[in-house]
Formats: C-alpha cells, structure tokens, sequence
C-alpha cells in the first residue's frame, strides 16, 4: 500500500501522522517542543514523532511517498526554509534538506496557518468552498487563504492578516506593533486580561484555574462586569477583523479555527453577529461563517492534503 | 481597422475613450455626472462621451468590436448590473445589456477600483507584477487586487479594502461603520478636517481656496501644528492600511493612486516609510511601493485593457 506521512511543528508539540492515500490517517505520533529551542533537539523529535506514526500504523517511515510539515511562519515555502521563528528561536533552518536527507523521502514545508487553512478546505468545514478565509486563534491568530483548491501564497508565502491594524492606538503585540488583531483578539491577548483583572482581584481565580482565555469567558458569563468589557472588546475586533476580510477578499466560507473559538457555539454566534454589523450586504450574503471541523488537526491534515499534492505533482 | 471602447464612469465625470488593439488610445470623450443622478439620463451622457470618443477617432462606434465599463459601487460583474452607488443614486440597474442593446456591441461591466488596478496592471505602474495590490486614494479609497494577470474578484467580485477598520474606535464613515481608512485616509476625511480647521480659524482659507486635502497639506507644509496632526494621523493611517495589504497578501508592487496621492512623491515617501515601519521584513522585502503611472487615466485604460480582454476571448 501507498502512503504519505505529515507533521504539524507547534510551539508545544510536534503532531505526526501517517496517511493513505485516499487521506485517511493510520497512525499518529506526537512529541513536545519547548520555547527557545534550537533546531537540533526539536528536528530529532520531529522525526522521532513521525516514526511513532509509522510505527503506530505498522508501516515503515522510509517507503512513505512523500512527507510535508507545517511550521511556524515567516518561511520559505518554495525553499522550505524556516526564515525566523522567535517561538523556537529559529532562523534560517533549511527545514526540508535537512529532513529529505535524513528520511530519504521528497519533503515539503508550508507555513502552519496556511496548512490548517488548506486541511479545513480538504477535510473540514472550507470543503466546497471556492474563496475561502481561514483565521486560527490561538496563542495568535494565523491567517490562510484557498482560492479555486490553491493555497494563496503571494509574492512570499507569508500572509499575515493575523497582524492587520484594527486599532491604531491599540495594545502592544508581540510582534511589536500596536494594535494588530491579535494583540486583542487571541489567546495571548485574553491571557494578558485575565492577568490583568487577577492582579486587581485575586479571588477571582478559583483552584487549578489559570489566568487564560477559559477564565475571561468564565467571569464573564457570570456577569463580572470587567471580564464582559474585554470580551465585548475580544468580539468588537475579531468580528472587524472577519467584516475586513469578508470585505476586502469576498470570500465565500470563513472558517474560524484555534484553541479559543473551541469555547463554543456562542463564541462563533457573537463574533458572527458583530462581523455582519460591520460587512458590506453583497459580500455578507455571498460568505458563511463556521466553525473549524478538524479541531485540533487542521494543520497536520492540511500536511497529509499537501504531500498527498506532492505524490499527484501537484 | 480594429478598435474597442472603454468608459470610466466616475462621481463626476465619465470619461470614454476608442483604442485600438495595441491599447493606443484613438479618441476621447467627456461628459459630467451630478451626484444623485438617476441611470437614464447617465446612461444618455455615457453614450454620448464614447460617441464622442468615437468621432474623435473618425470611427463609427458601432464598429466597435467591444466596450467595457467601469463603474462605481457594488457591482454584479458577471451580469453586468450595478446592484447599489450611493453616489449616483443607482439600484440594480443592467448596465450590461442596456449599453449593449442601444449599442449594439458587446459590453462588459468592472468595479472602477478593479479597472484602475488592471490599467496600472496593463499599462502603468504595475507591469510585470505577480502580485499587485492598488489602493486608490480619492473621494473614496477603492482598492484591487491582480494575481497573476487576472482581477482577484472573490465569490462576488466586490473588494473593499477601503473600508477595512483600522481603528476601532475613529471616526465615522460614510458608508455607517467607525474608522475605516475611508474615514481617515480619503479626500473625503482630509475635507472634513480642513473644514473644521477653517471653521475655527476663517483666516488659514486663502482667497480662492476650498477647504479640502491640498488646503491640509499646504498649512502643514507652512508649520500649522493642527493641519499637521491631520497629515500625521492621515500618513498613519494610510501606512497601517498598506502595511495590512502587504502584510497579509504579500504583493510584489503596491501602487498607490488617485487624486489624493498626486500631491507629490513627499506624500508617498511619508506614507512608504510609515508603511515599512509596520510591515514583516519577509513581505516589505518582496515588494514595491509606487505611485499609479496613468494619472486620472488608470481605470479608463483598464476598461481598454477589459474590452481588449473581452475581443481575445479572455
């Protein structure tokens, strides 16, 4: 039998599967990364994490047709080169060479958003879709966009509407401007919320609860006034950033995905509501807004979409 | 000889031109447009200004092997109807088939964004670019996007990356929402502030003079601290829109355009350099940041290059 094998490279671990090739994953392998790594310890788990998925599928990972990996942005797709990752304290890692020599098997490398982007247009809620947006919020807000079964790469292959300026007197973000999207509207962004209104108020933290998303929306829904404004603000500035994007690139399936749209249908119908209110009728009418169907995997079956690409010349 | 017609109808003028299929203009034409104005009356200028066109070239319209039109607002461009303009008062009007019935040509209609991004595309500051976003910086801000040689149009062919907020909390725009770069980056913003500087300050206007954007450029450049804080808040503005677009669509070339930019090239070394300020190193280095080549002439050359397009079966 044929198969292709596919790894999602994340800031805290490293998903691996094996694949066939009408898609179905066989067998997985996961490892953990840590922050600040450097690419040696974090290449050899990567590998280790995918011979897991080989092994868990009985299969051997060197007659694997093809392999892609996702990772962390800004990099090279056509080079498969990671430029910068200030997660992993990477620069210039020549990602694909170094695994094409190591494993013997055609590699690939896309940045992570993209992939999550395409796994939802092949497998999950983008499938049909013609012009689809995918936005992943998490610890960030990653950004991908499949025209016509394409994943849109630019000039570069990095397309980060993650860092669009939605307020220009906004917070600080990470990547050092003010007021991107996802200084306000991601994980890292509540998380700096919830510590915020802990510092003020420390019983507002119950035992084994950390200062994150999950306790902004806890407090919250428990009509804790200063918790609803960074929600309300959390909604006002993803549901600008979706009207933006709806706006600006008509397309036909939003697809929102991340550990933080997980906290529920509520969560989507709210963002939803506030997009609608800022979006221009005709592009509004022609779009839907959804919620990831892959969880968690998006990327890694965006991986297994792309190498099974790789083996069809694609 | 072979020849197509191509018209741009604007808020107040529509400008025709005949060109033959090297794209050489042949003769123009010129009528006004009056806000407000129902279609037929319009309707009746526009076949005068591409007759006139017509005449001016001594070619007989009718012989025309194809016309293409750029119009303003959301627009059906696969029927050919302006479904809304606000500014001409028009609702669902089938410019297609009218203009093609009383003419007798086929007739292709384009949101004049588009048709100002294809004429620098084709002919102007955009030649040779994979990827080229154009923002057009007038009354309005009209954006469009060419991949690859072909008008990004999404599911609905509507791309308003003029509207995109950039600050959540700024000034209202014209079409209803707060802090669309519109609302702070336009003609139509920069009159504003003009006005309410002269309405506290009647001497800045001199004899002759309107308060609109050359009135905010010429006190800024004169030392005036409150017209200076316009261009300022204007530059950011507009650097954080462009910085977004390249940011997140990670074009080759960005062409600015419109009436706004043709202040001079100080105007868009200070908006390059905010926009370098807050784009990725990956994308700022893969692109360009021009002013338009055709002037005013952007969208009546990419209703030439359309009509062209329309003649070669493309």
């Amino acid at each position: 039998m044929e198969y292709v094998a596919a790894v999602d490279l994340g800031g805290t671990k490293i998903a691996a599967a094996i694949a066939g090739l009408d898609g179905r994953v066989l067998g997985r392998g996961v490892r953990p990364t840590a922050a600040g790594e450097g690419p040696g310890p974090v290449l050899g788990r990567m590998v280790e994490a995918v011979q897991e998925a080989a092994h868990a599928a009985g299969l051997d990972l060197g007659g694997a047709r093809a392999m892609a990996v996702g990772a962390p942005g800004p990099l090279d797709p056509e080079a498969g080169v990671v430029l910068e990752s200030p997660n992993l304290g990477w620069r210039d890692v020549p990602l694909r060479d170094i695994l094409a020599e190591r494993l013997g098997i055609p590699v690939r490398v896309e940045n992570d958003a993209n992939l999550a982007a395409y796994g939802e247009y092949r497998y999950g809620a983008g499938q049909g879709a013609r012009y689809m947006v995918y936005l992943g919020i998490g610890t960030g807000i990653g950004f991908g966009l499949v025209v016509l079964g394409r994943i849109y790469h630019g000039a570069t292959g990095n397309t980060e509407f993650g860092h669009m300026t939605v307020d220009l007197d906004g917070p600080l973000c990470g990547c050092g401007r003010h007021g991107c999207l996802e200084a306000i509207a991601s994980g890292t962004a509540l998380a700096r919320e919830a510590r915020a209104i802990v510092a003020r108020r420390p019983d507002r933290l119950q035992p084994g609860e950390t200062p994150a998303a999950p306790l902004v929306f806890r407090l919250a829904r428990e009509g804790d006034g200063e918790a609803q404004q960074v929600l309300d603000r959390f909604v006002e500035a993803l549901g600008a950033g979706v009207a933006n994007l709806v706006n600006g690139l008509s397309p036909d399936r939003v697809v929102l995905g991340g550990g933080v749209m997980a906290a529920g249908d509520w969560l989507l119908e709210r963002v939803r509501e506030e997009a609608r209110r800022r979006a221009f009728g005709a592009q509004w009418r022609a779009t839907e807004v959804v919620r990831a169907g892959l969880g968690g995997d998006s990327g890694l079956y965006g991986a297994v979409a792309l190498a099974l690409d790789t083996v069809q010349g694609r």
